[in-house]
């Protein structure tokens, strides 16, 4: 068993038995990841409304916070598009994007988010994250990511474009059309038409050169790093840069700065509610992709331990001139398919950066824009996901719509109205689905001990003994529903002198339902009925033991619905029961 | 069957069998209720700062606007405590009492409550009502019921009180004490002996005086009525209005006056939340006691028919200068008891109130207000339910914390926010509840097709044949608690060559966890399991049949875990199975 303090660091746990060949596997990792992330970082910091260097920041000492706490060992983090776009709609509405306030405001809320993380983590609330339905998720990612590629769209163009939506992002992408640069989205355009297509054919033409499955799929996913070098070259070559086409320019070079973050109580007031939310978001998509890792590991996920990994990384970020960061997809695939077998790959691949942002920054002068936001379109792509809408629509109309809703409102109100409105619907169709359970009057399947719905199965059953099986815990939002169902049966069974309630799906009777029971057993009462129970579960019979229903209880309970059934129809059964259809 | 017309204003039904001796029984109730009601009206007019007179017009046409609708025979509506309380708490907010704007506001708020419950009514959601707990709604007025005893104590002192909460109130009542008035503290004092006086023993001396039961019963409950006349005759004859005894003072005699209220656009924006939140308590509180009512006299309470009838009620007094209006526990218990048949008791107690407005209302002139407040306070002090305060503590600790949040939060921060935290926290702890289901293994009970807890039971298991049983409909919520359990399981039984999941207890199985079922069979197969399920429920099975979790499926669905047991157990019994203590 671990100690207190090695829960607390898994390193402690992992680094005791860290050997030369798993040392090996994670620098190759880390020299894979550098390369990749490097595009990423770059054009997830553009998207937050930040300069470029604050995508890198963000990927250096970040992962070192993450690493101290985590309990997956492959999860990458980092920028991600999700959170970048969250940040900067948050920040976006209380500062102007490129005012003085911004980037302050950027750091503050990182800051917060990572607190918040922290605090729940240390307050053991990682089950929070189980309370959004994946629908809602779902929703909300295809719809953020719709978002995120409108976004993109004016920096394909060369246009200025801003909204918190679609609708405004189009409006001012039109308004602002005529302006448009040639050269600027023949760059664009070019690297998403050589994205797709590396996405396509790049890993199978790799593998026709013999190289294993693994290196293929891994060197294929470099193709960003690809282009951000072509066109790199091009711009620089052409000097693009004064044919209208924006490049990244002049990089600080050195180090992340240190800096305590400038947190007043207007700041801390306006952002509370979207920190909150990103922090919620941070949670939910980092362990969702940590979850999938971890079960094809074979591996076990702590959730309130990635909840303060990723705090800490982001109280790092909030630190060092970083933007909110979060497990990404993409490059947690790429790590671990890289090889990389613990959090000491994210070490090295901090180290990497951290080498490239001090000596290689100025080499990206002449990357333009346009790539990044070729590459955004790209990544996002994937998390678009209608094949799940169309599946979640035919299995549940509920779920489907949740989906739906989710996804217009992020659309075409906005992200965070949209995570709001996903988590509240779940929540009311949830309660409105338990609120009006499935009950059925069942029969004693024919010489057996079985009763089963009668509606759906040939069974005896015995004009005075009804059986009723509820399929769901009796609580505040359904207790009533089954009151009125019962006094609809027994108003249709007028010679019905025995009730029982079979509790086989009856996993909890909270202190309203058990009002509406003592209510039912006296108006049972008061027609002339006899009100039993059975198949009462374990928890559920220590907590009625000791009340006032159980003692007003009219009939008995039963262990069985068969002992009930034999006890209450006592007549030789071919004068008193009749086969149901 | 009824026609349309007929369900939608039950009256047609019932006043066609109307008779002459129904007649009667009606009239007389009538009698008898005007006279309750009239403190009754007058008393909570002032507790929600309006003038006296609005009480007895919220007594007059609403009650014909009710009746209407209404499903209920014998319920019976008017001012009641609790809504004059919210009604005087959301309007204070806005406008201060006593200048011109707060009596506008406060038709505005009774026409918004009847708009927003008629709508309800219309739409078909008369099931929102069980979605708040009865323990949240017992902590509600408990803690109102209290608020409303402090809000009184000014009035008995004959000192002036404002405050939104427990708190607020006592620190005015403390700033004013110096200037109270003995006179007016007197008779609100033996007005409060009198009353519990006769509470106690009014009844049992009436029926020692040979009066039959329910007369003894009803007459005992005019007491308050005795009251106003007593202390109105002693301040008159005293002139105590002019010795610092406030008294209602002039009345003005006629009809309500017929107005359209005036609701401004910045009205509607301050009070459409209070209103909502007010609909819901006047619902609430009118269902829970005509479904108790109606569970004794084996009627059907439909809640659509109510919310039209309530909301009809509220519009009605919006035109007519009443305060908004509900079903009052005391009136509808005397209406009962007095032989109200239908709802044509209600229409006569409308026309003796009228009556009453019309030519009599000069002679309520002398009656003080501390008589009113300390009819208030004793009627209230019936809602405190300290009892039940225990009873649910006992029974669920979970919901006995919801009971006592809600009764806090509405004693020291107000009203509003006591409700409206009554509500989430009621929703979250059931979420919470249901996000760690009940998990038992279960082994064979020997010689039976039982499968029972192992924990709980002697049974018999098999070390390579793994049986859980979920007690709870898999959802969002806890799908991901219910993976973890597993792959905990397997861990510890590293021998295991199948695991079935007895669904005897789920429910519903929603689209989150579809997926998760999906990857809990990928991750057993990983382990070498196969993933079987037995004792699906029919609504469950058919909406699985199609979905890509049951093509992946590695196992078997089984009609019943003896049969899964049985096939999957194959070696001979005496070797293979071991019995659990």
């Amino acid at each position: 068993m671990p100690t207190r303090l090695q829960r607390l660091f898994p390193p402690l746990v992992w680094l005791r038995g860290y050997q030369r060949h798993t040392l090996a596997q994670d620098i190759l990792a880390a020299c894979i990841m550098t390369v990749l992330v490097i595009p990423q970082s770059l054009a997830y910091a553009l998207l937050a409304g930040l300069p470029p260097e604050t995508g890198l920041y963000a990927s250096i000492l970040p992962l070192l916070g993450y690493a101290l706490f985590a309990s997956s060992r492959t999860l990458a983090i980092g920028p991600v598009a999700l959170i970048a776009l969250m940040s900067a709609t948050a920040v976006g509405s209380i500062v102007d994007q490129g005012l003085a306030g911004y980037g302050a405001a950027s750091l503050a809320l990182a800051l917060l988010s990572g607190v918040i993380l922290f605090c729940m983590g240390a307050a053991r609330l990682g089950f929070i994250a189980n309370f959004i339905s994946h629908p809602v998720i779902s929703g909300f990612i295809t719809g953020s990511a719709l978002v995120i590629i409108v976004s993109q769209l004016g920096s394909l163009f060369g246009v200025d474009t801003r909204g918190a939506n679609v609708i405004a992002l189009l409006r001012s992408l039109w308004t602002n059309l005529a302006s448009f640069s040639l050269a600027t989205l023949a760059i664009g355009g070019s690297v998403i038409v050589f994205l797709v297509l590396a996405r396509r054919f790049a890993r199978r033409l790799l593998e026709s050169m013999k190289l294993p499955p693994t290196v293929a799929s891994t060197l294929a996913r470099l193709a960003p790093m690809v282009a951000v070098v072509a066109t790199s070259l091009l711009a620089a070559g052409m000097q693009l840069d004064s044919q209208g086409v924006a490049v990244i320019g002049n990089l600080p070079q050195g180090l992340p700065p240190l800096a305590i973050p400038q947190v007043t109580w207007t700041l801390l007031e306006a952002l509370v509610v979207p920190a909150f939310l990103i922090s919620l978001v941070i949670f939910v998509e980092s362990t969702s992709i940590a979850h999938r890792m971890a079960a094809r590991r074979g591996e076990r996920l702590d959730p309130n331990q990635e909840l303060m990994g990723l705090g800490a990384a982001n109280v790092t970020a909030a630190f060092t001139g970083g933007l909110a960061v979060a497990g990404g997809f993409s490059r947690s695939v790429v790590n671990d398919e890289a090889g990389a077998q613990t959090q000491m790959a994210s070490v090295f691949t901090a180290i990497g950066i951290g080498l490239v942002t001090v000596f290689f920054s100025g080499l990206f002068y002449f990357l333009p824009e346009a790539t990044l936001a070729a590459t955004i379109i790209v990544a996002v792509t994937t998390l678009v996901d209608l094949r799940g809408l169309k599946d979640t629509w035919r299995y549940s109309r509920q779920d489907g719509m949740a989906l739906v809703a989710t996804l217009l409102v992020t659309l075409l109100i906005g992200i965070t109205e949209g995570i709001v409105v996903g988590v509240g619907l779940s929540l009311l169709l949830y309660l409105y689905r338990t609120s009006r359970p499935h009950i059925a009057i069942v029969g004693r399947i024919p010489g057996t001990e079985h009763f089963r719905n009668e509606k759906r199965y040939q069974v005896e059953t015995d004009h005075r003994v009804v059986i009723m099986r509820v399929d769901e815990a009796i609580y505040f939002a359904n207790a009533q529903y089954l009151e009125d169902r019962i006094g609809g049966v027994i108003r249709q069974r007028p010679e019905a002198t025995d009730l029982i309630l079979m509790c086989t799906g009856v996993n909890t009777i909270d202190a309203s339902a058990l009002d509406i029971l003592d209510t039912i057993n006296t108006r049972l009462q008061g027609a002339g009925l006899r009100f039993h129970l059975s198949e009462v579960k374990g928890p559920v019979m220590d907590k009625l033991q000791t009340t006032r229903f159980m003692a007003n209880l009219s009939g008995r309970v039963f262990l069985s619905t068969f002992e009930a059934w034999h006890t209450l129809t006592v007549r030789p059964p071919q004068t008193t029961t009749e086969v149901a259809p």
